[in-house]
């Protein structure tokens, strides 16, 4: 089977979850619109009239007959194809329910920059975005952190789900470099207290293909258009709403 | 199968996306934090240091020997049980991923009356509220209901999946009644455009078991806890960002 991903090109964002978990497992696919025309592609695809079940917005995933879309959904599916998910159903019900805590944290981080609108500015919400990174910065990155690192306290063997990963180590993984790159200040301090996080972090990074992937250019550099943007202002240890 | 569903007892919130897949199917549930005793008995399920798979925040669904958690989880788990969900995979999928979007839409929702942060006061999130509000009604608001028309449109049957509801469809009616609760004169105009999605609200209405639980007491009111609030300042047509 080989797999077609339509995503923005130019970011990381959330089809950099669905792209992981397919470079970890080797698997074949195309970065649709990463190649000449395939972002006038996507947005073919996505408003044809024609199309009975149209995604609301990228990432979608096209596997043979079927359109897969949302974050989530594309990794239930892909995570047992790809020997990324347990095979019991308690068990992998339990890895989308992750999956799902850490696509609301995701939206969390966005609207750390976006409080306002996602169709503006960052500039036109300035002032409301450092007063949110405030309260981002102190009560909801210790609440997701910790939650993280009891599970990963409770359930010994390295990662989410014991001695195997799973999609949800992956994306856990792609959690702590986003947030690294975007509070390098706060993710410093908070950090210190989540010794088993930093070592999935380490023991993600270390899997051989994926290790090739984030040193390949398919690997796009995390930037200011991405959901993690580093603004300095955001993550000072002085802001205080 | 008897399910024990917790959830806040006082307001609609994400449970009431849970309540109506189960009152609507006739099952037998006990909605726990709504009986004496019952908020602690929730707070310490979640809270449990024992507990190798706690949920991160309510909604949770205690069935069996199976905790699920996250609404959208709950309800792939509960559909096929309730008979309220279609048979093969990729049908599945498909509701799986409109549940996810009306996810989506919900925190946003929320956030249109706390866009700064969930710990904080309405009141102190006043005035980014109003901008918040602003450029949901005027971008959001129709993106998502001209989206879950076209999907009406182009699948024929008045439900999401042609011919029978199914649990996303009752989630569709759930938003149509917050919104119009919440918005009341931004969705008098915007409804007008979304004649399909008016008939899907009146039709899952009218669905015997749905418009018994609607008329009893174990409807919880819309109220200013919940996460769909009427702020009339937040409903303007002439709310400018």
């Amino acid at each position: 089977m080989s797999y077609r991903l339509y995503y923005w090109p130019e970011i990381q964002g959330r089809g950099e979850f669905v792209r992981l978990a397919l470079e970890d497992a080797g698997a074949a696919y195309t970065d649709v619109a990463r190649r000449p025309g395939g972002v006038a592609a996507m947005m073919r695809l996505m408003h044809r009239r024609a199309q009975h079940r149209p995604p609301f917005a990228p990432p979608f995933l096209v596997a043979g007959r079927a359109t897969l879309a949302q974050t989530a959904e594309i990794l239930l599916f892909l995570g047992p194809r790809l020997g990324l998910a347990p095979r019991a159903e308690a068990d992998r019900l339990w890895v989308h329910q992750l999956q799902l805590t850490i696509a609301d944290w995701l939206v969390e981080v966005h609207d750390v920059h976006h409080p306002i609108g996602s169709g503006l500015y960052y500039e036109e919400q300035k002032r409301e975005a450092r007063r949110r990174a405030a309260d981002f910065l102190a009560a909801r990155l210790p609440k997701y952190l910790d939650y993280f690192e009891a599970i990963l306290r409770r359930n010994t063997g390295g990662h989410l789900l014991g001695g195997r990963a799973c999609y949800a180590d992956l994306s856990l993984f792609q959690m702590v470099c986003g947030l690294r790159y975007a509070f390098p200040r706060a993710m410093a301090k908070r950090e210190r207290r989540a010794p088993l996080l930093r070592a999935l972090h380490e023991r993600v990074a270390a899997r051989p293909r994926l290790a090739a992937y984030l040193a390949s250019d398919r690997r796009i550099a995390f930037n200011r258009q991405g959901i993690f943007r580093h603004y300095p202002e955001l993550d000072s240890r002085k802001n205080k709403s």
